[in-house]
C-alpha cells in the first residue's frame, strides 16, 4: 500500500497526466491513504494556480465559452485544468455522453487536463471532493483552472467558494431569473456574462442586469462587476471575457485578496478535517453499543422527543472530561 | 419569546394553517426556540402520515403528477401536505412564480397544504430544514405527504431518505439516461413513471427500463417496482399510480417497514443532534482564541499540510479527557 503511494506520488511529481488521473480518482473515492496524498499535495504548493469559477442555468453555454477561453492562443504555453461538477448527473446521462466528446477534443491539447465530478448516487461530500481535486491540480502544477458548475445549489455554492474569479452566465431566455437574481447570484459574482447576446432581448436584459448591480454597494476601492456580452459559439466576445478576467486577477493580487483567500481556504481545511475526525470519534464513543431504537420506540410512542434524548442519554459532560 | 412559542404551538394543535407556516418557517429560518418547538412535535406523533417522494429531470412533469393525485377526489377527505424542493432554485425564478399560481390554486381546497423549500443562496442544512417541515406535517396532522424534489442531488437524496415511497419520473426523452439509470437511481425507486406517454418512444423506453429492472435481484417476497405510464395532462394512467402508491404502501406497512423507517430516521435525528452539538462545542473548546493563520502561513510556506496540522496542534486528547 504505502510503496503503492509512494510510486504514485513519483510520478505525480514527473507531471504524467495518468499520474494526475489515478490521484483524482484516489481522492474521489477516499480510498485508503488519500489522506497522506492529500498532505503531500499540499506540501507542493498552494499558490501557484489561479482558479476561475462559472456558473449559471443548464444550457447557458459555460462548457463552450471555457472550451474558447482554454483553446485561446494566448494560454497555449500555459497549464490549464478544468473540472466539471454535476451534482445532479444521474439524471444527464446525455450531457456525460457529451462531455466525452469534448473530453476527447480538449485532450488533443497537452497542456489541458479536463475531469468531470459527479454525484455518484451518494450523499455527502462532492464539494469536499472536488476541492480536494483543486489542491491535486495545484500540486501537479496547472496554472489556470476553470471549475464549471450546473446552476448554484449547496454544493455548487461550495464549490466557488473556492474560486478567485466567479463567472455567473445567464441568456437573454434568462429575463424572468432578473427577480431571482436579487437573492443570492449577485453576490456570488465577480463578472457577468450575457451569452447568446445576438439573440433578441440580450440588450434589454443587460441594462437591467446593469441596473441591479448598480443597486449594489460599493466603496470607490471595491471591484466593480462588468456585465460582458458574448456569443460562445461564434467566439464573440471572448477577448473581453479574458480581459476580464485578468483584470479581476489583478485586483484580486495586487490587494492581497488572492494570497488571503488561500489562507482562508487552508484554515477551513483544518478545521474540517479536525471536525472529521472528531465526529469519527465520537460516533465510536457514544454511540458504539447503545442501541438507540429503544430511545426510538419511546419517540414513536410520544413519550419523548428526539432533542430530550439527545440531552439526557448523551450528554457532553460523559464526551468530554473536566478541562 | 416563551410566550411567543406556546401561542403559536397552542394555535398549531388547534390545526390553524397559519400556525403551520409560522411554525415551518421558524423550522426553516433556524429561529430561536426551535430546536423546543420540534422536540414539542415530535411528541405530537410520528406515524400519522405517509411521505412519498417523486423526483425526476426538470420537465418530466413531477408538479403536475402531484396535483392530479392530490386533488383525485378520493382523497378529498384527506389531510395533504406538499414540499416542493428544489435546491437550484436562484436560476429558476420562473419555476418559483410558476409555483405560486400553482400554489394559489391548491390553496382553494382546504384539506391541501403546499410548501416550497428552495435553498436560499446559502450552503448546509437544506436537507435538514426539509425533513424537519416533514415532521412538522406529520404533527399537524397531515395524512399524505408528497415531497417533490428536482433531480438526484445530494440534497434530494437525502430527502427522498425521508420518504417511505419513492417515484421516479422520467419521460420518453429522457432515453438516453437509461445509462444513468444504471448508476443510483434504480435503488432509490419504488415505482417508475414514464410519463408524456402517449409520446413516440414511450412504449420501447418502458421496455428497456423493463429489461434493466429484471437484472435487479430480488427475492419472491420483495418489492417488485412497476412501471406506470402516465400522461399526467390528460390523467391518464393517474388512477394506475394511486393504485401503485397504495400497493407499496400495504407492502410497507403489512411488512413492519412503514415503522422501521420511521424508528431508523429517529435514530438518526438523535445521531444529528447529538452530532451538531458536539460540533459547536468542539469548535468553542478547541478554536476559540487560536489562531489559525499562522499555521496556514506555514502551509503556504510549504512547511507543514492542514493534515499534519490537525494531528499535532488539535490532538483529541486536548479534547477528550481519560475516560
Amino acid at each position: 500500500m504505502r510503496g503503492h503511494i509512494e510510486d504514485l506520488l513519483t510520478r505525480f511529481e514527473k507531471r504524467l497526466p495518468r499520474a494526475l488521473a489515478r490521484t483524482i480518482s484516489l481522492i474521489e473515492d477516499r480510498a485508503e491513504g488519500y489522506e497522506e496524498v492529500m498532505g503531500r499535495l499540499y506540501r507542493m504548493g498552494c499558490l501557484g494556480s489561479y482558479r476561475v469559477g462559472i456558473t449559471g442555468p443548464p444550457g447557458a453555454g459555460k462548457s463552450t465559452l471555457v472550451d474558447k477561453i482554454a483553446l485561446d492562443r494566448r494560454f497555449d504555453d500555459r497549464e490549464i485544468g478544468i473540472v466539471a461538477v454535476d451534482p445532479s448527473s444521474p439524471f444527464t446521462g446525455g450531457a456525460i455522453l457529451g462531455d466525452r466528446v469534448r473530453m476527447r477534443d480538449l485532450a488533443a491539447h497537452r497542456n489541458i487536463f479536463i475531469r468531470s465530478m459527479a454525484s455518484r448516487g451518494s450523499s455527502g461530500g462532492l464539494a469536499e471532493a472536488t476541492k480536494d481535486v483543486l489542491v491535486a491540480f495545484e500540486a501537479f502544477g496547472k496554472q489556470l483552472v476553470f471549475v464549471e458548475t450546473v446552476g448554484v445549489g449547496q454544493v455548487e455554492l461550495d464549490v466557488v467558494d473556492a474560486c478567485d474569479t466567479v463567472i455567473v452566465v445567464m441568456t437573454p431566455e434568462s429575463g424572468d431569473s432578473i427577480q431571482a437574481l436579487k437573492s443570492g447570484i449577485i453576490e456570488i459574482a465577480d463578472i457577468f456574462v450575457v451569452n447568446k447576446a445576438d439573440r433578441d432581448g440580450a440588450e434589454i436584459f443587460a441594462m437591467e442586469l446593469q441596473s441591479i448591480l448598480d443597486l449594489k454597494e460599493g466603496d470607490a476601492s471595491s471591484w466593480k462587476t462588468p456585465i460582458v456580452p458574448t456569443t460562445a459559439t461564434t467566439g464573440d466576445g471572448i477577448d473581453k471575457l479574458i480581459a476580464a478576467i485578468e483584470a479581476h486577477r489583478r485586483f484580486m493580487e495586487d490587494n492581497g485578496l488572492f494570497r488571503r483567500h488561500r489562507l482562508g481556504q487552508i484554515e477551513n481545511k483544518i478545521r474540517e478535517i479536525v471536525d472529521e475526525k472528531i465526529r469519527r470519534s465520537v460516533d465510536e464513543r457514544l454511540f458504539t453499543g447503545r442501541d438507540l431504537t429503544e430511545f426510538a420506540e419511546e419517540i414513536l410512542a410520544g413519550k419523548t422527543d428526539p432533542y430530550s434524548v439527545a440531552e439526557n442519554e448523551f450528554p457532553l459532560t460523559n464526551l468530554f472530561g473536566d478541562i
